[in-house]
């Protein structure tokens, strides 16, 4: 399976170490940048992650800013993506069980490694629920912003 | 100055709560709903704050759900919306400073109505800091997806 990655210069040590892990466990990585810890804009990045998945070269993207927050608001902008800001594994199993997310945010500022592999791993482990999840995930795909409560 | 709020039905009570305080320290509360704790659809809610957002209805949202996640997905689906999905203030302070976020998204499964208020407080405390972020908070609002990094 391609996973994608992309991050800031705030999180370009997070980026490569969890690009070597997801390599080491069997995972096909797409490294969309960037390739050097220079100061870069992460929207661009978060735009670039979200087309990979949205064009279909990778399943799942990982997004990587000094906070997480930044990269996170960009890749949502895509109807395509789902992506889940987390700090910690339980977060990370509930945007696949109950969200179907298809991309992971984290912060490197805020988490360490070692927090940022097991999210991920929890993240990737998890499969979706489906049932009443499903017609919510459906919505998030068709942002029609003025449709109604139902 | 007019906060919108809006939850999903697994965040009822935490709305309630949080609506309140905002009152009692002098916001004017907009509140989207829903009404009950019956359940409801995640999308719909976070599209209704995003549109009042986006229509000036109100400066600043405060979306809810289970984990937090669903909620922000769909509001960040706006182009006007910058929601961060905090579960400490440290993230709600770096969403203002970093990100001029305006809009709070919390997880009513995952953190307490105290950790809540003090992120909501760090949020509503904490001015843009401009400068370089400015140019990445505009990208923001201009998702051109196809557009390369620079």
């Amino acid at each position: 399976m391609k996973i994608a990655i992309a991050s800031d210069h705030a999180a370009f040590d997070l980026k490569a170490d969890l690009a070597q892990w997801l390599a080491d466990i069997g995972y096909e990585v797409v490294d969309l940048g960037p390739d050097s810890a220079s100061s870069v804009d992460y929207p661009d990045y978060g735009y670039r992650l979200a087309q990979a998945i949205g064009d279909n070269q990778a399943a799942l993207g990982v997004a990587l800013c000094g906070s997480g927050i930044g990269i996170s608001i960009a890749a949502n902008r895509h109807a395509a993506v789902r992506c889940a800001l987390v700090s910690e594994p339980l977060s990370a199993r509930l945007a696949r069980t109950h969200n179907d997310a298809n991309a992971i945010a984290m912060g490197a500022r805020l988490i360490g490694p070692e927090m940022a592999r097991a999210c991920l791993a929890a993240f990737l482990d998890t499969p979706f629920e489906g049932g009443r999840h499903q017609r919510r995930v459906d919505k998030l795909s068709q942002p029609q912003l003025n449709q109604e409560p139902a």
